[in-house]
């Protein structure tokens, strides 16, 4: 019935009364509960793409992994659903490390990740027991090697590589091409390289290579290319040795009511066959095949909830609507001019005949949520919904401007829970020392 | 000595070890114990910069005010020094006000910012008795008057117009625009009916005017033609009726050694000038003069220090040298495009001989810090120091990827304090509701 049925998350309704829900929970009493800004996933559909991802993997890469790429949202309640459907996780940080640990995972189910760890992030992963290291440089696997020998163990790695393929996606989260802050590039044979860097490390398992290809990606043409590059790489490395490619993560979501990613199952499908094909046509035994999504898993299951403040209509401009959020909660329009299609939670059944410019309540012009929001007549204390905000959303909030970060609610079966609670004005000074 | 002298502090210095010091301390010192990322500011710099200009204002605008904008750095140590050296200080949230009471702050002193200040916040300004809002729009005019209404107070007020001027600056920070969410327009009589609708609130006291005009300018030229429109406007709102006129902040520093910024003294006689001609030009009895800078008192005082991991020449490319921060802890270069220029704080005395890519640890292309940098060739440990980041750096900052926020460090006379300690892992997870 809505136009943005396929972005707003999958159990979203219209009440009799004209209310979204999400969850099952009418968002206008969860808003009214918990005050906006507020953050509502919807944790069956959280949980129903995590198995959707295990179940495309074992249908078309059985024996593959599938590593959900923490940053996106690394919410503990999040972490937690990961871990019950039986995903690994990805972590890049000793942050992320910390709470994959506390959400209770496995330790031989996370991976480690960042193209600059120190030396206290790898000493704690090891002292963890990660399952598996994805090395980016040369001084890491010297660092990785130094204290892996002190633990008297030996580390499973993977080698991040560049295949020099770059997707069709915005420049700030392509991450394949030769000229990246990530991995190892194949061009000059850096990555040869690093795999004899590995081999040269007593402590270190060389269990095969990771090659991300970019984000919020809709044509999957890019991974046939790269798999052969790929393949041809592993031969050079010697037959046999890649037990496992890392293809990354990189599905978008759709944003906007036009945007049409492909689907998790035809994303699983292309990675599979590109790389088997690629493989089998050099000759090689098929590795064992791993996929991190963060975005495809949290994206859509997220919805951010604003309260509509002042209105402004500038005549022969436009009309302004501001909002009790912004840019401390939602970057991606200020940090990639990201577009988000909003829609009024209280009257979700109105036909948006306005077009207003959604702005938040940052001290900044560039604060600006939606440049073009198509929305019914909006009136003051109208409770605005932006979909598809469940991933780099609050994962990248601030307190800019004294705001305090928003309330996360997870909602499923009608019923809802704060798995975050809304920061206080104290909370944000509480690291100052009087 | 330093290319970089009018971009670091003023009491910088580079010591008998090539180390680069700030307000007599050692930061290659101050960053072993302290960690990195670590933001030190030259807390006598702050003080001074916040004297200077009230000593520009005394001198050009008796009787003036100077209103420091806590968003460039609204640490409490910084708002206690503004406190101290007489300023007043301009809130643009609930979070502001708060840490502003919490600072010491007489609240006849604050001024009550915002483009959508909500019933919350207007509250808890006129309960801690704010001296001054500064209102936006007819929405708030409205909650501003029912709120004083039941305090049986009357509130002053300035009325935010937009002149229709826009400066040269990024587009992200011009605020003078018709096309703006700040504000009444001059454009269609919208500022002739705020004032209409402040004079018509008995709760309500018009004092005058608030202009902004953009942030980080260097070319003062458009003071001049903005403060003719705004005489315009004084005339016709009734001589003597604007007895204040806010002329905002907006004075640019040098972010590089090629930045040439005008001095407080020349940019508050520009403005001093610039209004006091147009008031005289226009019949008009001279306003009080108030300015509100922000990034030009804490920019300059503050650096920020990064541990140098891993070094990747990439051959026929670049080579790419990652820090132990990055968008999490510095956003201007991601956000804004903004150029910095950064120095190797152990070996202040080097010749920069190369140019490497200076990135951060995040999981995401587009964390990068500088895309050229000039540097001596890099070591890994090597400490960066960022100048220029005291505005808009930490005030900015996230937990982006479960990075843990930096500490804050101010010195002075050889003396070292920590204002802000840093974040801890549990610190990230403690909203969660487990």
């Amino acid at each position: 019935m809505l136009a943005l049925d396929q972005v707003l998350p999958p159990s979203a309704t219209v009440t009799s009364q004209g209310h979204l829900s999400v969850g099952g929970c009418d968002l206008v009493e969860l808003a009214e509960e918990h005050g906006t800004p507020l953050v509502v996933y919807d944790a069956g559909a959280l949980r129903a793409m995590a198995r959707t991802y295990r179940e495309a993997v074992a249908r078309h890469a059985p024996g593959g992994e599938v590593v959900y790429a923490s940053k996106a949202y690394f919410g503990l309640a999040m972490l937690g659903i990961i871990r019950e459907e039986g995903l690994s996780v990805d972590v890049a940080s000793g942050g992320e490390l910390h709470a994959a640990l506390r959400a209770g995972f496995d330790p031989a189910r996370i991976h480690l990740h960042g193209n600059n760890k120190d030396a206290h992030e790898v000493a704690a992963a090891l002292d963890a027991g990660v399952g598996t290291v994805v090395v980016d440089n040369l001084h890491e696997i010297a660092l990785l090697e130094r204290e892996a020998a002190a633990r008297g163990i030996r580390q499973r790695v993977l080698l991040r590589i560049t295949p020099g393929i770059s997707p069709s996606t915005h420049a700030h989260i392509a991450t394949g091409q030769s000229d990246s802050k990530f991995g190892f590039p194949l061009a000059g044979r850096m990555a040869h390289a690093g795999v004899e860097a590995v081999r040269r490390s007593p402590h270190l398992a060389f269990e095969g290579i990771h090659a991300h290809l970019g984000s919020q990606l809709f044509d999957l043409s890019v991974y046939r290319p790269a798999a052969d590059v790929l393949a041809g790489f592993a031969v050079e490395v010697g037959p046999g040795d890649i037990t496992t490619v890392d293809i990354g993560g990189g599905l978008g979501i759709a944003y906007t009511a036009d945007d049409r990613p492909p689907s998790v199952d035809t994303f699983v499908e292309t990675l599979a066959e590109a790389v088997h094909d690629a493989w089998r046509a050099h000759g090689l035994p098929l590795p064992r095949l791993v996929t991190e999504p963060g975005r495809s898993i949290a994206g859509r299951a997220g919805v951010t909830l604003y309260r509509v403040g002042a209105i402004k209509p500038i005549e022969g401009v436009r009309t302004y609507a501001s909002v009790d959020g912004g840019m401390s909660d939602l970057l991606r329009p200020m940090l990639y001019g990201a577009v988000y299609e909003p829609l009024v939670a209280n009257r979700a059944d109105a036909e948006p005949t306005e077009v207003v410019r959604l702005v938040g309540k940052h001290c900044e012009s560039s604060d600006v949520l939606v440049g073009e929001a198509h929305l019914p007549p909006l009136e003051v204390g109208d409770l605005v919904c932006v979909p598809a905000t469940g991933a780099y959303g609050v994962s990248m909030a601030s307190n800019y401007n004294g705001q305090r970060r928003p309330a996360v609610v997870f909602c499923e079966n009608g019923a809802s829970r704060v798995v975050t609670r809304r920061e206080t004005y104290d909370d944000i000074i509480a690291r100052d020392v009087l």
